[in-house]
């Protein structure tokens, strides 16, 4: 009987657990809600209509084509047995295990406001992307229709959330608005769309240190996008947005268009673990794992990703994103591989932080890398690279590499489609 | 007061004539549900995965950003008023013409059976691509989760129509049954999959030669895909086809992905038209047209493409294919024009016949190109050649030929994604 190893969630942690297993005695099975592998860095892409889905999707199972231990299946788990070792997905399909790999990644929260999401679409899933880009055309396209009392609130932009995706939002947004469509309407004028980043935060990119912020929110600036920071959402309804001022005052944003660029959620499938194996989490609902990523009094089972607290020095977790999700399932996966050779254990988990990139527009970012900062062309430059470079497939960044190319040249978004069948929105 | 000339539709059709128009002095609008031109000879590589939306989607309002005197406007036509030149929209937008150009495409008829489409998808639209795409490749799935038993169904494609979108449509599934998922399941062999063409009709391909036919029916076996002609479909529910021998004996074939292929109808503004401006219609609702594409007694309506009936030598119309749209639309475009410096009128309308093709798989089509008759490789080259050609915008024609060509060498399909929301449609 060969070990059987389950990995739940096949993004980026996922991944690289199940590439880091490729040469082991194991079968392999990892599980996901969709048949694709998400480069979700590029989602805000696709949300703002440069990239198509597929060119940042590369499906599972050509990945682990020629990996012959791994199998992929297409599910959802909806229960974890701890105790007998066993997860249920949602069609009752019951898949043993003698370890466990948790990456199911994070989801969104409305922070109890679950009746802000039909008013402030998030950018998590393909789906999400989709629906964003609908939201965006279809705010100009109605401005279009509209007489002029009528066109400012489509032709107001909010984005909440002043961290690295909301930056990136209002970044493209702004070309969108200044450069793509200038040509394109006879009514209005889409360069005098208002774009705004509001945030409870006192600042833009708190992962960033506060000159790099600066030189964002002057970039920011220079493409009309204005940054409010320290206000907090009290409402968010198909009128737009309100908010408050730090001494209590309230003041009312009309915008047919917010944007959600925050807030970090545990998905249900991951808090039903830390009740099934007695796991302790943080106030957040993250997993507070051992320095070996697993699960205290459960070697089994590993928890990697966004959904994994790994306390740092300085008491704080690791930051949500790609860079720590791989590095955590490589992890993972070499940890079970030294099991099964009955080798020594690695030592504890250490994240080596190669830098943090928010792109802001053409030829604008901000980057530390290696410690250096770098902004404007040179950050922009890394960022691009450094995208192109990990995207799976071949393919893939041939095909983004010409259609950035395309966009640098003529500012064109070729992806820029409204579909669902739901056309009234708002 | 410029003359305002209104159109309905962005199809191949209502393009041609915008274009066709590019210098005249008049206020064109042209009004489409969508807000891009749908590439539709390649709707079914997005349905099979080989190309993304957006490589066969060119925004209108790109389209025509440097043609001033066009406004595009997002709506659906809802009532015409053809004594007081009158298009009503959706949302109430009233829209005045001096002259208007029906150009508003055919739609998909299950003949009656309406509760069929919800278990046989067709392919009309860039959203009926994505349905399409998601139950093909869910089937896959889905057969890969169930045991020995279950699989057989879901891996039993049948597809209704034998013209050329079926034949297309069974091509490409063929490819990805034997080439493209081939290493990509653990408990299925994907290869043995069942793939049919149905047909009520006497033999594959009506529109072309019984000799191209035949090729393309040996094409299609070497394929593993049989064509089953003479067969009257009676019924279409979750469990599969029910046909009918012409000797009135039935069988059923045990099936989760149906997919439509036939049938034909007109949206009900243009019925709506036909009675607004008292104009003649076939029996199949088509409208009659005069000579010049107008309606008897409306100079000022022209109706072109997919849902006007011009009456050959033979009594017969002409195909609904992108070729008689585009010389249709540009004629009415040129008409209006000379009326516009009060010129003669043109000539009645003559199609000018190119030829036809229909694509089966790598290096396999038939064609008849200006009288001759191709198939095999030559036919596939001269498909390939003539689409890219006629793709509208420059950077997806660079793009699907990547695509095209990755796909020739490594039989990868990067665009095989399952998208949206409702998983289980079966």
């Amino acid at each position: 009987m060969r070990h059987k190893v389950l990995i739940l969630g096949g993004g980026f942690a996922g991944l690289s657990a199940a590439r880091a297993l490729k040469k082991a005695d194991a079968d392999i099975t990892l599980v996901d809600r969709r048949n694709f592998h998400l480069f979700q860095p590029l989602l805000y892409q696709v949300a703002t209509g440069t990239l198509s889905p597929s060119d940042i999707a590369g499906p599972l199972r050509s990945i682990f084509s020629k990996q012959r231990n791994v199998r992929v299946l297409l599910g959802e788990a909806r229960d974890i047995d701890a105790a007998k070792r066993v997860v249920t997905l949602a069609d009752g399909t019951a898949l043993e295990y003698d370890t466990l790999i948790v990456a199911a990644g994070s989801t969104t929260t409305y922070f109890g406001h679950d009746d802000w999401a039909p008013h402030a679409p998030c950018l998590k899933s393909m789906e999400d992307a989709v629906e964003m880009r609908h939201r965006i055309y279809f705010a100009f396209e109605k401005a279009e229709l509209e007489g002029a009392e009528g066109q400012s609130p489509w032709l107001t932009f909010v984005i909440v959330g002043a961290g690295a995706t909301g930056v990136e939002l209002a970044g493209a947004l702004s070309e969108i608005a200044r450069k793509t469509l200038k040509d394109d309407f006879r009514s209005i004028h889409p360069e005098q769309s208002q774009l705004l980043i509001v945030d409870q935060a006192p600042r833009l990119l708190p992962a960033f240190s506060e000159h790099l912020a600066m030189k964002a929110e002057k970039q920011l600036l220079e493409l009309g996008v204005r940054v409010r920071c320290g206000l907090r959402v009290t409402c968010i309804d198909s009128d737009g947005v309100k908010l408050e001022r730090p001494d209590g005052t309230s003041f009312e944003i009309p915008s047919k268009t917010v944007l959600w660029a925050g807030g970090v959620a545990i998905p249900g499938i991951v808090k039903d673990l830390v009740h099934a194996a007695d796991a302790p989490a943080d106030r957040r609902g993250l997993v507070k794992v051992q320095p070996d990523l697993t699960v205290p009094n459960h070697p089994e089972i590993f928890v990697v990703g966004d959904i994994a607290f790994v306390e740092q020095e300085d008491g704080r977790g690791l930051p949500g994103v790609a860079q720590v999700a791989m590095q955590q399932g490589k992890y993972a996966g070499q940890t079970i591989l030294r099991r099964l050779k009955a080798q020594g254990p690695l030592p504890p988990f250490q994240y080596s932080d190669r830098g943090d990139l928010a792109v802001i527009g053409r030829a604008a970012a901000v980057a530390k890398v290696f410690g250096h900062e770098l902004w404007g062309f040179p950050a922009w430059f890394v960022w691009a690279f450094i995208h192109i470079l990990y995207l799976i497939e071949f393919q893939s960044r041939i095909i983004v590499m010409i259609r950035w190319a395309f966009q640098y040249v003529t500012f064109s978004r070729g992806a820029r489609l409204i579909t669902g069948a739901d056309h009234e929105k708002n």
